[in-house]
């Protein structure tokens, strides 16, 4: 708490997911939050939750955090920035060309308002799902604009800050450009996947690996939401799409002729190209930081692991990630514990020593 | 051990990943296993893992299986049903109409012969990855054909239920077809997907999050195993990558102009589609079983996971899976815990009674 920059209040319109989360991490902070919402429900449950407070006369607002869908979200902007003279205006949607052109057209005083995007989410939504830790980590992009300051937009890296995301200046054309290959081009390419599945046979869906389920987990987002996500990005978003169509045609071919010259040869290119395309994303932490993966046997019984991570917590080391396999029907389960690399031959030799059984060990 | 199936001895041709941990399973078993492979270095280091013996003169397997790249398939399965002339023998490939059209051509015995398909795998090969339990619970495709008889093929399913798999019988044209749908066509759409982000800027990538990492994550994969997996594959994987590009083109149409008739329509009903795809795919575990997820609050100290956890094994409740949730720089970590609903009310209550502090929870 000692270290927050926002003074605050801070006004905070639709109480989602994304709302209701930054109300909860600046309550945390002592920050005085109000909370609107056209929902009654949607507000009051926010409230229940500890998001912040109703709105009240009088209120005087230093900054206002939009956190409404994208269609909608210029006109409410310019609402806010109407209805408070000098608070700066922000907005969490994840497209930045289309409400700031659409703030211009509406003739909105934008020298006080800056879109962002914080890089975050879950697949549930509603006030219900937010967590006071959603944005810990996570890339918050600033999207300025030639009509604001950067002194004037300051408060907006503040709240970044105070919520524990890291802060990223790009302008709205980059953004959206970055957004559309992250983000919306793998939404598209995972639903129409999945599409795929619809007609598909019990017996074939039964064959579903873990392949499957990460290749079209996000295929589950709503449509309502994608609608306006892709029609605000819609240009770059078909580019991109345009160029892995291109690919993609030199696949059916080569698969339509896998013995003509070449088809081995550009059924392997594209793999390839894979390879190096998923070698460009960072670690999960969004770091390049290489942690040793310990793979420890434990019994399928209650206090196993429990066990097992008493005796790491014993030895003082602390785990980075863990992550429990385990199997219908099988008799172990395998903790496979995540460590910074300095401690992993010890901690091998200790659970050894204990009587655990390391089933492998990767870097 | 009591329910083992098989005598053995069984024979294994190939020791990597597959090979070795069949062969782990089945020592643990105690059937005698004979391993074998083109590379002595392999070999050996299979045999050191506990994955069987090397092979000994006058040698009688019952059964051979060979696990070997799908290239090479039907000519090993050819050699080893010439040199054993009483074994029944199988093969893991993940291609099925190929090696048998391929062993016919080659004047096969394939009375004797039937191919087959675990569906497991790691992201990791060779023998240093291999698991005892790689299979449990995983589905087995034995795929049939009319040039054996079910009774001389029993050892095979034999194999599949003492390794704790699901045996599913399917012809070679339905599992081939069944394969390319889940497993052939998602790691082209991936590889494609992947390929795009090899032109990014460091800063799009770095906006990256876990719906981009999902969707490519198995872009990682070998190119030469999938040439030839693809290769083998080819009609069927072009014919479903041939309805994608229909669906595809039907975005892009759309998101080139975002505004016409019907654009909006077009958009939504390619993430419905998705959503009804995706819907289709079983739980985690292979099965519809549903787990309660209760994610409590950890403390970012060594021991408080495991204090956590001794509470839970306390109280004599079986975690099912856990999933932890840390980002670098918060001072908490968020446990995932599932459990089967009947104890769901009754844990959240004692932990809370322990002063743990629940941060959600969801069926």
């Amino acid at each position: 708490m000692s270290e927050r920059r926002l003074v605050g209040p801070v006004r905070i319109v639709g109480a989602g997911l994304l709302g209701s989360s930054i109300g909860l991490a600046l309550r945390q902070h002592g920050v005085d939050v109000i909370l609107a919402d056209v929902s009654p429900s949607s507000v009051t449950l926010a409230v229940d939750y500890g998001a912040g407070r109703l709105a009240a006369e009088g209120d005087n607002p230093d900054l206002i955090v939009v956190c409404v869908p994208p269609d909608v979200t210029a006109t409410i902007v310019a609402a806010e920035l109407a209805a408070y003279p000098n608070a700066l205006v922000t907005d969490v949607a994840s497209v930045k060309s289309a409400p700031l052109a659409e703030l211009r057209a509406l003739g909105a005083d934008i020298s006080r308002y800056i879109g962002s995007h914080p890089m975050a989410g879950r697949e549930r939504g509603g006030a219900a799902s937010a967590r006071a830790d959603l944005f810990v980590g996570r890339p918050w992009v600033i999207a300025g604009h030639d009509g604001i300051s950067y002194r004037r937009a300051a408060p907006v890296e503040d709240l970044a800050l105070d919520l524990g995301a890291l802060p990223i200046e790009m302008d709205v054309v980059e953004h959206d450009a970055s957004v559309a290959l992250v983000s919306h081009v793998p939404q598209v390419v995972a639903s129409l996947l999945a599409a795929r599945l619809q007609e598909a046979s019990d017996t074939a869906i039964g064959l579903a690996g873990q392949g499957l389920r990460d290749t079209t987990r996000i295929a589950s987002s709503a449509p309502e939401l994608w609608v306006q996500i892709l029609g605000a990005n819609a240009p770059r978003s078909a580019e991109i799409l345009a160029a892995f169509r291109t690919d993609l045609d030199r696949v059916i071919t080569a698969l339509e002729s896998p013995d003509a010259q070449g088809s081995r040869r550009a059924i392997a290119e594209t793999i390839a190209s894979g390879n190096a395309g998923v070698a460009r994303i960072p670690g999960k932490h969004g770091q390049a930081r290489h942690f040793a993966r310990i793979t420890v046997k434990v019994d399928d019984k209650p206090g196993e692991l429990a066990r097992l991570l008493t005796e790491i917590g014993e030895l003082g080391v602390n785990m980075e990630d863990l992550t429990l396999e385990h199997s219908p029907g099988a008799q172990i389960g395998l903790a496979e514990i995540a460590v910074v690399p300095e401690v992993e031959i010890t901690l091998i030799a200790e659970l050894e020593k204990r009587g655990w059984k390391i089933a492998g060990v990767t870097q």
